[in-house]
């Protein structure tokens, strides 16, 4: 029996303020990972909108926070895995307009109705959408077209730190599927979507430097600024570690063999180029980061190449000795710097710390010493021409939607641990809809569907249409 | 008459407990001159005092706080400038074990009571025990030995701002003196006698760097770590920036011309080194810093030779970007970094910033802002062999102390205004007694003399020795 879609789409739309109310109370359930807020709580509630769908899981304990493990038996042929994360960041931002918790529904120009929530599109919407998918399909009394294992992790705002050690208990499991899906709003602000292929890797860590550590410079606290004359400085030391780091323009990496690895743009990579060239439009994305010029004042494809293909190592932050208002002279005991890498095919996440410490150490700069933060996840890449790719782009097709193809994002996921050794699978992000702001104030996801993207109906919609292709996709 | 000194000791000694209550009455007005906090009316208390003891004067306004401007006329011969300061800085770093602003006496081992509170020795504790060794003169029937003018500043903690206004407008009646005098207990934590005979000039600056003045990078807000790949870093470009302004171990000023006009040590710095060689005791000042080594492992006199006359450019503080805990991937817009340079004789300090700035420039660096935060002081210097620092370098000898004569003092003060052009006035700081932990925690005056130091009795007994000396040195 072929799934009836219209039947499913009617529902949705009948039963919308129903599901709007179900994203309501996922938003309103804290989960806030990096202050252990209310965690525990949301993977319970999580477990139990897996359980009322029918699937039959539990928590899975790590040694952080749980993950909801669950499958799903439609008796289908094929079987997906999704992968989802309930946790989110913290909501301690000031300028929000409303209150992060409350679920909140408003009009958000030229969107019309958004819920605006920590979460709200990082992932909680997509989360509860997906799950209102598919109970809507078994709500006209059909089949869902493929199996689905639920892995919903509590972590990935802290880097999924313990989804290695859930990965590799259940290899076996996660090996019997054809492919992850990541259900995820795809339309820009203009309601172009945009599919991105892969993810780069990262590696995050802080460089550090203390008097006691380095045997030179004040070992305990910071010292009145004169003593520069005749004690050694920790933040000069750091300068001068991190200037031989790039070149004078902060952007090429000059860490012997940084770039050896680097095998992007692949043969596939120059094939999805042409076409995204047409559709790329770089002075919206300035215009959003508000940034006049790219690296090189680069435009078009020779800047978006960057943005997907180059390797970065990237200064989040720098802090050492006084930086309140006014002045204090002091001579600071120690500096931290917090950085990471991100990493293109082929890199390889574990040469990278090793590169950095040999470099430092050629240098002369033994006594920097480096704390890695997270062990960070790899690069992931996936072919358009996969069978799980493209039978999501066959739905946008089918929905009305030519996506724009990007090889990759160049922000990370631990996509990795799915798509390469040993899992080997494909992983997909797809679904309509818009969101934006994630980590920032007021954050959103379009409900209503009278602005330039899709809301909550079109998202649920998309999600039935990816699985029934999934379900007729190829082996 | 000369001043019979023995009856204005036994008057201090005897009224040791109202001595104590006057200081503990001035350290809990509070004066945080960073915070405007009680600044004023401190002022009023400081006049007060001044009026109370003979002067006529009054509050001289500036387009900062006031400074408190009085001439006591003793009908002497010679003239002494007082200079003093009434403000303190904040009193909000954790580790108080006292109230800082309660006055509090408590034993501090091993120098038996002492007053533990903001200001205690920086420098309420100087100006009252100053003013108390005066009024025990007069209390004994006697003149003072000189004529006093009062130059008390309520903005030292600020960097001095008006005071260079104040002294351009009384320039005549400053020239009238013969020297300027700032009471300041000399004696280390072991009751040895230091003397310095100088300071070191100092500007201080923030470079600052933004997307939006550099006009490439991000120009509102941090924007997601990942977009290092196209977008450029300001603090990478920073990082680059200082560091072409040190060699490798971030001691040695690659500046142009940084150290041309430097001309220390000079002829009366040599023949003060050898005798300064034989009692400076380098461990005890590493155990006080907490300092393992010295630059370049230098010991004895090789390292107080850099203290002494090295020009420095130290790093106060750096921030950009995230510095909390955990991770976050961030392209942060901006970063600032707060610099001084250190002046000796003969640096200008109007050439520093020219310097640095051209020194930016050449090497591409004219999108980082300087933003000069103080215009800074200059550097002091008087000879030990004046007449007002002989009286003194006397004074301590007569109280049985033979002081260590330091050429300068690594750190900053206004004494340029008074000893340079057009005023050309020496500049001694005298006083017996100790307190230390300026601008810490527990800031403390010994006032008790059972331990290795001097205490309140002792301070103001070497001021009336000091300006019994003053009215008897040669001209």
């Amino acid at each position: 029996m072929p799934l009836d879609r219209g039947k499913v789409f009617a529902h949705i739309d009948k039963n919308l303020p129903q599901h709007i109310a179900k994203l309501q109370e996922l938003v309103r359930q804290p989960s806030i990972s990096p202050e252990n807020k209310g965690v525990r709580e949301c993977a319970n509630l999580i477990l139990q909108y897996l359980t009322d769908l029918g699937c039959k899981g539990g928590l899975e304990e790590t040694a952080g926070n749980p993950v909801v493990y669950a499958r799903y038996d439609a008796g289908a042929e094929k079987t997906i895995v999704v992968y989802m994360m309930y946790d989110t960041m913290p909501v301690d931002e000031p300028g929000w307009r409303v209150d992060p918790l409350a679920g909140t529904l408003t009009d958000v120009p030229p969107f019309g109705r958004c819920l605006v929530a920590r979460g709200a599109v990082n992932t909680k919407g997509e989360l509860r959408g997906f799950l209102n998918a598919c109970e809507s399909i078994k709500a006209t009394r059909q089949k869902l077209p493929v199996n689905l294992i639920f892995v919903v992790e509590g972590e990935e705002e802290l880097g999924s730190r313990h989804l290695p050690e859930f990965v590799t208990k259940h290899e076996k499991e996660l090996q019997e599927a054809e492919a992850v899906l990541f259900p995820f709003c795809s339309e820009d602000r203009t309601g172009k979507v945009v599919m991105y292929l892969g993810v780069k890797g990262i590696v995050y860590f802080e460089l550090e430097l203390d008097g006691a550590t380095w045997g030179k410079g004040p070992k305990e606290f910071g010292i009145h600024g004169s003593n520069k004359a005749w004690v050694d400085s920790p933040a000069w030391r750091m300068i001068q570690a991190l200037s031989t780091m790039t070149g004078p323009d902060g952007n090429k990496v000059t860490i012997q063999d940084f770039y050896r690895h680097a095998q992007v743009p692949t043969k596939e990579d120059r094939e999805l180029l042409p076409k995204l060239e047409k559709t790329f439009n770089d002075a919206a994305v300035r215009e959003e980061m508000k940034v006049d010029r790219f690296i090189g004042d680069a435009h078009g494809i020779e800047a978006l190449k960057k943005y997907l293909f180059d390797p970065t190592l990237n200064i989040n932050g720098i802090v050492s000795g006084y930086t309140g208002p006014e002045t204090k002279t002091l001579l600071p005991h120690k500096i931290a710097v917090k950085m990471d890498v991100r990493l293109v095919p082929n890199m390889r996440k574990d040469d990278v710390m090793p590169m950095i410490r040999n470099h430092l150490d050629a240098y002369g700069f033994k006594d920097v010493q480096i704390r890695v933060v997270e062990s960070g996840y790899g690069w992931s890449r996936t072919s358009y021409q996969s069978p799980p790719a493209q039978a999501v782009i066959k739905s946008y097709k089918e929905l009305g939607k030519d996506p724009e193809l990007w090889p990759t994002i160049a922000g990370s996921a631990p996509f990795a641990l799915f798509n390469r050794k040993p899992i080997n699978l494909p992983v997909v992000i797809g679904g309509l809809g818009h969101g934006a702001l994630q980590h920032s104030p007021n954050e959103y996801i379009v409900i209503d569907e009278k602005g330039p993207t899709g809301g909550l109906a079109s998202m649920e919609k998309s999600f039935v249409t990816i699985l029934d292709n999934f379900g007729k996709m190829a082996s």
